[in-house]
């Protein structure tokens, strides 16, 4: 997917919204699990929650999130999840843009096969591609993102300052140069790609750094997680982050799928999606972009 | 597995090798390839390849190291295969430490389920586990790493220094404190957990930088890629690197399991890893350590 494809689907939608797919058994609604009990976990039953979800949040969102631990915990089983819920996305919502979060990062030989892993077309008989994006650590350097700027139209979404606490640990350290990791992480992989293949993780638990990050690169997409449960604010993120083409991806998983745990889930995860578009959508046209 | 065990193993064999199963169908024996043209790739296929591999270079290893994008490319196909092999090693060589190379790094609540994925005894029915260890990167932090010291007599292999050419982009960044960024990983990682469960991941190929690095870690094992395909040298290595529970697992990949491509595969990878051994032996013996 283009840039221009992903800002034209936020203009019609009115939403930057990306529901992130966490999805886990143990915090499953009751029923499902009391239906399921004593039984082993079968690739349908995590389908068919993500399917719920999708059904219910799409027509806020333009993005899922997949963050792949949580299906790699079911290994085969995770793997089959994974591909029947891209193929169901991709069959009813196909204007929706997908990330595998996995956060890899490897040597070159390596890193061609995770590439191809998520992001060859060719490989799918279906002509259907696996994912849009996917998140990379930068700590290998160039090496472990290049591959992944072969595909046409699709994405490397570098993380550039995450929101969890232990980002002080490496991500803010200042540089010899006066830099901050996270800013020189920015400054040199921007070069490595463009504004329509290179997206940046910045965590919103950090929206005060955005205006810097926004002065190092003004015209990318960043993917900002940690609004919800970790406490981010939107308003926040919105005020620093939006650019001329929206330019922000906001990440809520958990706030959303597990909204409720009973058989209203699918419901109260929509309802979750809609307040939350229907902020952005006073966020949009506040700033002009709709 | 303890670092007395690794160690007890590396006297008894003579040998820090580790082999890496880089298993790549596209590489497979001309034979082999011939034998399953037009036909769907299965986990049988890979496993059966691992297996001759393992069969053969067993007596001269200490360490299997799987590279998980080879396997994840395959999806269920792949994770069967991984499942085939550890189980096939657990059975056969008990005393075999195996790796995930994976790469693997995120916030708390996803390393928790990737952790639990790779190391969690209590998931298989069988009672072994899956893997002894996982290499982890660094860049978020403490968070990323926790998860995985939480497992008993398992172990997190966290990326310092590596072998790829763009290492240079971030990990030998100077920082305000002098520190190269790979300094401070050392520094700041190893006081979260122990010489028994964390080890570090040094390029061969920079094999002069491991007596700065041996001088911040002098007692940790570190996994050392390069050696070979990479062009690193083993006697070097050692030179700089050997402490006094040997503290090195040298890892070559496709200098052994691609060592000849004809049906005489599995023969010529044990000659490969024979002749390591060898060298290493002499190495472990100049250094009073067997």
């Amino acid at each position: 997917m283009t840039r221009d494809e992903l800002f034209a689907q936020i203009q019609k939608k009115r939403s930057f919204l990306c529901v992130g797919l966490d999805t886990d058994v143990l915090k499953f609604p009751q029923d499902i699990l009391r239906k399921n009990s004593g039984k082993p976990i079968t690739s349908d039953l995590l389908f068919k929650f993500n399917r719920d979800i999708i059904e219910a949040t799409a027509p806020y969102t333009v993005c899922y999130k997949l963050n792949l631990a949580f299906y790699e915990i079911y290994l085969g089983v995770g793997m089959n999840a994974i591909s029947e819920t891209i193929h169901y996305i991709k069959e009813n919502y196909p204007e929706i843009f997908i990330i595998a979060d996995a956060k890899r990062g490897d040597i070159k030989n390596t890193s061609e096969k995770y590439a191809k892993a998520f992001l060859d077309d060719d490989r799918y008989s279906s002509g259907s591609s696996l994912f849009d994006a996917v998140t990379l650590s930068p700590y290998m350097g160039r090496d472990t993102v290049d591959p992944f700027l072969a595909y046409k139209d699709k994405w490397a979404v570098i993380l550039a300052l995450t929101s969890n606490e232990s980002a002080k640990d490496f991500e803010t350290l200042e540089l010899a140069n006066g830099r901050k990791l996270y800013e020189q992480v920015l400054e040199t992989s921007k070069e490595w790609g463009t504004t329509d293949n290179i997206m940046y993780v910045v965590g919103a638990t950090r929206a005060e750094t955005l205006k810097g990050i926004r002065e190092i690169v003004p015209d990318h997409f960043l993917l900002v997680p940690g609004v919800g449960e970790q406490g981010g604010s939107l308003q926040e993120v919105a005020e620093y982050g939006l650019n001329e083409k929206c330019g922000l991806l906001v990440n809520s998983s958990r706030g959303i799928i597990y909204a409720d745990n009973t058989e209203r889930f699918a419901e109260a995860a929509a309802e979750k999606a809609r307040e939350i578009q229907q902020e952005m959508e006073g966020l949009l046209r506040s700033k002009g972009l709709i």
